[in-house]
């Protein structure tokens, strides 16, 4: 059977999922556009595939629907969908077992989907264990994040905590050093050892860290910066501090 | 006088100049909205000012209109002007002296106007002299690269050259070393001196660098990942390799 009309009931409620953040939370599903991405969905999570006619025979089983081009480019939330939309379930937001280390980044407040979204892929590529986010950051299954994790989303454990501080607190407890980003009162970034469980703390994109985070901190870090810039993009910093903690621990491994 | 009409002459100009890459290119002149941007507008490249009738008094001068509330977010490319929108001049594009040394950082065929904005961003912030963009990199004056440069579009030099590829090739005769970023048969970045003049060069989002550009490189770097994502954003790229001379460049004056 093919879709043809944007009436369809399956239609208006993959539309409603890609715009209600409310409906997502609520059916624990949420949108992945595109064959690249459609391809990383793990089986298990994937619920249905809407593909476009154009591609049809590209993707078979039981809850593929084949609809028509026109509709498909009409729900899509860039405008071209790329021949697939899929509706996946969401993972369980499981806090990590801190007291087996590793190397953490916690989001507080975050309000950009682009920056989630690449701060989960770079986290994947930097060797995070899990990103934690504030209840109150950007909605880690927007569209526009999902799109920018490109599949990261799909590997990366991530874990919202209803109380961002008390989990702070939670990992320096278990021994993990917790580096909050922040201009003031902090240290060059770089004069730190990351070699020993790490986490770094990210603020909002216009304030930064709230007071109480920064108190929950280990330390506060900071990024030296020439020139007028008043700050680095939060995706940019949350980068260059991961990647600075990987090269120090690469470094470390080659020395044992 | 109060500007209420959407069919207004200037306005109608200004809505062209945010759309048509061609007419600012023909003009000379680019868009820039919001107060903060707006505030760090030199004043000699300022063209003209419209401003939203509830923030009348914010700013005066010859070539200020006010403009109704309505009619400005109509034009405003994010649907919000933050109650300013500017016409500004180009500023020249100029060849860097390769010969004086510094730091450069390189960018073929990128596509996306986020990346570009956020890359010249970052690139004030490491102390970068000048930013170099093949000419069929994305639209340096394209409201959405201007957005993300957080006016630090106003004070990084960017030349736009028409032969990437011999670009290169005079910075490594005026002695810089020009590392090109690639996944393969390259060498882990951390593993490089970059106390020297350096030029980091990006490749496209999707295809990366071309053949051509590799090879008129000094070396190639690559930045270690884990897991299984495939690359990493291209601004987050740059800023990682960036951020990495940088921090070579502050342990090296304090050596001295």
């Amino acid at each position: 059977m093919l879709i043809t009309s944007t009436g369809n009931e399956r239609i208006k409620h993959l539309k409603a999922l890609i715009k209600k953040s409310s409906l997502r939370k609520e059916e624990g599903l949420y949108v992945v556009e595109g064959w690249r991405a459609f391809e990383e969905i793990p089986k298990e999570l994937l619920c249905e595939a809407f593909v476009a006619e154009s591609y049809r025979g590209r993707c078979s089983g039981k809850n593929v629907y084949i609809v028509s081009d026109r509709v498909i480019e009409s729900v899509s939330d860039t405008g071209t969908s790329q021949g697939v939309i899929a509706t996946v379930k969401m993972r369980d937001s499981v806090r990590p077992d801190y007291k087996k280390g590793g190397f953490f980044i916690a989001c507080e407040r975050l309000q950009d989907p682009g920056n989630l979204g690449t701060i989960i892929r770079m986290s994947e590529a930097a060797g995070v264990c899990s990103v934690i986010l504030s209840k109150d950051t950007v909605d880690l299954y927007n569209p526009k994040t999902v799109r920018a994790t490109m599949g990261a989303s799909f590997r990366v454990p991530v874990f919202i905590t209803e109380d961002f501080c008390a989990e702070l607190e939670l990992m320096k407890k278990a021994g993990i050093n917790v580096y909050g980003a922040a201009l003031e009162e902090s240290i060059d970034y770089a004069d730190n050892d990351y070699t020993h469980p790490t986490a770094f703390v990210i603020g909002n994109e216009g304030n930064g860290l709230t007071q109480a985070a920064k108190k929950a901190c280990t330390g506060l870090v900071r990024i030296p910066m020439e020139g007028k810039v008043e700050s680095l993009n939060a995706s940019v910093a949350a980068s260059v501090l991961a990647f600075e903690a990987y090269r120090q621990k690469r470094i470390s491994v080659r020395k044992k």
